[in-house]
């Protein structure tokens, strides 16, 4: 059994399970009350504040703990709007950004809030240039992982975070992924984390706004927190988040190189393990337990089964995998392929063995799914085609991801070279697929065209 | 040591512990997760969801948990005050609900929506009818606790629930206070409450919505909890949370007959043993476990901690022991006196030595305190009296509660019958403690005037 999730949850740190399991007894009083109980929930409560912002890299006055990273983000972007409003309402945040905070820009978009999505090379990271450009009198904040939750690209934070300086607008920064392995570097304004991501209890998130910055918390008032996060503070869970980021902390180095050596193994030896891959995300510039990568010709849900039967847990960016049936927001930004997509995320405690396993377990399954569907090496075929000599159509309406592509590969050495190929499909996945098969395979991308039900994906042989 | 404070929060339970360190090792992975740890994670929530459903009396998709009892009370109103926006945005609360309610009531004042507060008796209930007179066509909402968290009197939750759904508008009960004890009964459409009030852990609130009830979830979209509480499920507690809930219902019959019978001690037995005490609260539709009484002449503060010092964690109305220095606004809509407030709220397990010990030692602590300032009995007195025959001016600006009400008393023999009293007094409390004085004392308060500063309160010698 191998979990490679650690991106999603971290299975709870011993120094977690020790802190709270100690403070079940001193921390379950209001820390708000005057008696001794209370005065004690107080400390402890103190005490994780402290040893959070050590580890952040501010004061203890500037973090609160919130609900999750999820309410820390929804929190800390709507205080930040509100506290600028008189500047003006222009949010801005890049397209690869973890679905809280995109979730926050659409309500405030929704709201008559102008919103300027960043776009992300296929890498999946910004440019400060973009950010700079993004910039507008009236913008009242912009928003910056520190890096990608899907794919481990990091992100030019302190260089963005200079520019934003430069114009007077404050940078929140989403540190979840990257916060167990080291502070968020750079002159940012505010900081949101989840505490389960470095292997504390959930209940817990971070939220730092610095000193000066213009805060306006929304939502019914309330005491607690100063004000930013309403309600009965989680105790134990925060005593347990704050000792486990000071452990995690203390090794991270180490668990770091680690890491970085086994993601690199799998970047490395995947594709020439399996045909017709792409990794993607930045090979250099990353997190250290974060691999991803995408198969053609393979249905990601039924991956993410075959790989859990073998005894691995892992994640997904295809749209057979999310319950809206589109592909990833981050990869779709990216421009690469989603099909088959896995992510491998590893926790510090990852066993080299358990990695060889995957490497030499992947290989055999990938297979299994591809010659399930029918990919491009088997002959057979349920999509019509239509031929008019060099232009075929391929009918794959209704049928879904990674069906339309298996049937592109599959007719493309029926046209001569300069003919072109239709692939008339109505699945999301297909916009972002056929594109990304077309780079992969060195053919052209002509472009989308509206058809009778779905889209025209139009492909002209090159080779 | 007696900790006499489970209306704030309650030690944890041995049944959540256990179910806590149980599913720690279990219910840390993403119950969004199709992989072995995300299924074991969602069948562990999933039997959560059951187990609460049932102690409620509800569906166990009409239930989410949400990260803390404030948390469902917000989420609850406005998710239901927009579900109904079609119909108007007529608010209903009761003057004596849990700040949470209030708050968000504020919060819709502030955006222009109308709010009724329905005043409640001098026990602290409302009357069934004054829902009924205050139901508008433009109603969206009516909120109700179930019973007060400051006095424990029990509301008429099901005739009100009967009220409005006669009218067709949803009834919000907050339940914190008494789910422990019983199901809420009556045709309520929502229902909130808080883990950490039965024994549970922190951090795990509850909101239920009726199905039929129109419901739009606020703030930024995220797929848990069907939509109605952000973030990551805080699993291991919500566990912990049903299954001490479960536990504490299996004993409630026999713990509510024996703290029932431990606060009527306390009701019947501390105006016999401290001299100028009021009682307050219903003394038979009430809590079992809470009794709270006032005491003329008291600081609420020095109280806590005398009482602290011998060894009781109680809490307290009185303004001086907020952090706004403004009484209970419970007390305060009862129109009771609010110096010197102490409210005991025992905890299943107290034991019947402690209750006595508690009554042994109050009336001593209590003595010593009015010695300290001065109370009337004493000849000291730093107020300026101006005498003007028969009408007395006491000038007591600037001083804090209780030495408004001391001062009163001291010099109400001065004047003869018929003569008045004024009192210039700046203090918040002022305004409550004085007309409750009068009450208590059989005098008439005449009523309140503006003065330089502060206000004037005049009292005239009935006997």
């Amino acid at each position: 059994m191998a979990y490679f999730d650690a991106a999603s949850a971290a299975p709870l740190h011993p120094v977690a399970r020790q802190a709270l399991l100690a403070s079940l007894d001193e921390g379950w009083a209001d820390p708000a009350r005057l008696y001794r109980e209370g005065r004690r929930a107080r400390m402890l409560l103190d005490a994780a504040r402290e040893a959070a912002a050590e580890a952040v890299g501010c004061r203890p006055d500037e973090l609160v703990f919130a609900p999750s990273g999820t309410r820390a983000v929804h929190s800390g972007i709507a205080g930040a709007l509100a506290g600028r409003r008189r500047v003006g309402r222009h949010l801005i945040v890049s397209a690869v950004e973890h679905s809280s905070v995109l979730h926050s820009a659409e309500v405030h978009r929704a709201d008559g809030g102008p919103v300027t999505e960043v776009a992300v090379d296929r890498a999946g990271a910004v440019s400060p240039s973009s950010y700079a450009e993004a910039l507008r009198p009236d913008t009242a904040l912009a928003c910056l992982q520190s890096a990608n939750h899907e794919v481990g690209t990091a992100q030019p934070v302190a260089e963005v975070a200079g520019i934003c300086r430069a114009a007077g607008v404050p940078l929140l920064v989403d540190a979840a992924q990257s916060l167990a392995w080291a502070p968020v570097e750079g002159d940012w304004s505010l900081l949101t984390a989840s505490a389960h991501k470095w292997g504390g209890p959930s209940g817990v998130g971070l939220l730092v706004v610095r000193k000066g910055v213009r805060f306006a918390p929304q939502g019914p008032a309330d005491e607690r927190e100063s004000g930013r996060a309403a309600g009965f503070e989680n105790l134990p869970a925060i005593v347990a988040a704050a000792a486990s980021l000071r452990a995690v902390r203390a090794r991270a180095a180490e668990d770091a190189a680690r890491l970085r050596e086994l993601t690199e193994r799998i970047r490395a030896r995947v594709p020439r393990l399996v045909p017709e891959v792409e990794v993607v995300g930045d090979p250099e510039r990353r997190l250290p337990g974060i691999v991803t990568f995408s198969c053609l010709y393979v249905d990601g849900e039924t991956l993410l089964h075959e790989l859990d039967r073998a005894g691995f847990s892992v994640s997904s960016g295809s749209s057979c995998t999310s319950s809206t049936l589109t592909p990833s927001h981050v990869l779709r930004a990216m421009g690469v392929l989603s099909e088959g997509n896995i992510r491998v995320s590893l926790p510090p405690e990852t066993a080299e063995e358990d990695v060889e396993r995957f490497l030499s377990v992947l290989p055999g399954v990938v297979a299994g799914v591809r010659e399930k569907l029918g990919a491009p090496v088997s002959a057979a075929g349920a999509a019509a085609v239509e031929d008019r000599g060099d232009a075929l159509v391929v009918d794959a309406v209704g049928r879904r991801c990674p069906i339309p592509v298996i049937e592109l590969a599959k007719v493309i050495g029926d046209v001569p070279v300069g003919g072109t190929v239709r692939v008339l499909a109505d699945d999301e996945a297909a916009r972002l697929d056929i594109p990304a098969w077309c780079e992969m395979r060195g053919q052209e991308y002509v472009g989308e065209e509206p058809a009778d039900r779905g889209s025209a994906y139009v492909v002209r042989r090159v080779s």
